[in-house]
């Protein structure tokens, strides 16, 4: 709760940076799914049923979202979060504070709506955010090649290894470039301001989408293209395909690469085209 | 991921917002949790040994989450949530937004650094966010008497039909208020201004601290706390003893009493009080 006190101090802060004021331009910038009337949003209680996979039982646990902090390491290289303490325990009695936060920061879903007319974040079904993970390892290529991309090649050795892709399937390009978050290979940008990090490939993807049954993609790099991509291909084709991405996936390599089931925390926001999402894995 | 073109409207909208310039003033202001090194908040990768709930198996799943639009119930009454969305599909071929969001708002953590120094949103140990679920339901009294509160009695009555509350339950309070949430009486406010709807008395909150081994608790109100309290009790015992609590929880009434886990997608955001969270039930 926000106690009484804090509301005029919110309304003072929000003056203070023409927030109100810009509030009133932001209804007609907003995204159709976000103008859906409140009254077509009431909860709608339904219990879903899940995949086999979550039929599983689970002793562990694995945490595969980073910490996200005000410079956390961005796409456009700005800075994308913005954290404002409103209240102070020491001053006001309790801690409070106010985000200012571009969508696509820190580990974060990219929903369908990023790409195309597609569901937003709060309309992906429950179903489709937990699933079996696919854990794809191309650290051994990424290492010697910070353009690699993930291909149909590395998804049929997998598949060699651990039989075919289940159904519902959340599959993840290891690349084991979490371990650079707090560097500048993180970006890996070259004096062009050009950016070198492993992705998939647009025929990965065309595989995913004409052969395979797979709901979701992780990466563990800034974006489901690589770096050096000039179209946003995967996005493109991915996206609007009605599926959804995460980027900036967190410890991929403390997962196993089959048997594992990933709970997808993505926002529930109306008309989000993605957002901060918290992600578990269990095995 | 958010294309070149987009840094620079962001840059412009935060700029025509002043937000560039009172960020300046943020470092000052923020919490200590959030002040730590970035080095130190690199991600540790570890695998957590689940509670004994981890270990079952389930079939179905229940989103025990709100859609969370930007007139969503609040509990000073002040809109907490502005969307901005600076790029569309139809002029910039991608579509993504801007939150300014009171961390507070929508079905959402209070961490402990809410009403104390203790761990923030990101700290809270994983173990401590999957747990058996103990729903104690309160609705008939609630219906009677909007000033409700769970009792003790209520937890020994609950205890008395499905046991003892198990190590490390997270326990909810069922007071039916979710299905007001797109009403006035979500808040129920009188002629003052003085709200009423139901909460955990601070009995109850003793008894869990002192005779049981709860990690968090669930409402499906705006508060923690009652809305006539005049002190919120509640909050200042409960989240300084270490223990979080989730406000504005949806379908509860889904849930069974006993037998199902909980997944408590909470911020991982550096020195957040609380904030927006994703929560399934799992049965």
């Amino acid at each position: 709760m926000c106690v009484p006190a804090c509301k005029q101090k919110i309304a003072r802060d929000l003056g203070r940076r023409g927030f109100l004021r810009a509030a009133a331009g932001v209804a007609a910038t907003l995204g159709a799914a976000a103008c859906v009337p409140s009254a077509q949003l009431v909860q709608v209680a339904t219990t879903t049923i899940l995949p086999a996979a979550g039929l599983q039982s689970f002793s562990h646990v694995v945490d595969l979202t980073h910490t996200l902090t005000t410079d956390f390491p961005t796409f456009g290289g700005e800075q994308q979060l913005e954290i404002d303490q409103l209240m102070t325990l020491a001053s006001d009695g309790y801690n409070l504070s106010v985000w200012l936060l571009n969508e696509h920061t820190g580990t974060h879903m990219d929903a369908p709506f990023h790409f195309s007319d597609g569901p937003s974040a709060d309309q992906i079904p429950v179903q489709n955010l937990i699933g079996p993970l696919a854990v794809i390892d191309i650290r051994s290529k990424a290492e010697a090649d910070p353009d690699a991309q993930l291909t149909p090649d590395d998804i049929a050795a997998w598949e060699a290894s651990y039989g075919p892709l289940p159904d519902g399937a959340i599959v993840a390009m290891l690349s084991g470039w979490d371990e650079h978050v707090r560097t500048e290979k993180f970006r890996n940008a070259d004096d062009q301001g050009g950016m070198h990090f492993p992705g998939f490939h647009i025929e990965a993807i065309e595989m995913l989408l004409g052969e395979r049954n797979a709901v979701g993609i992780f990466v563990d790099t800034l974006s489901l293209d690589y770096g050096q991509s000039a179209d946003f291909a995967v996005h493109y084709r991915w996206l609007p395909a009605n599926k959804w991405g995460i980027e900036c996936v967190a410890n991929l390599g403390q997962m196993p690469a089959s048997g594992a089931t990933v709970v997808v925390g993505g926002p529930k926001i109306a008309g989000a085209t993605g957002g901060p999402t918290r992600i578990f894995g269990f095995m």
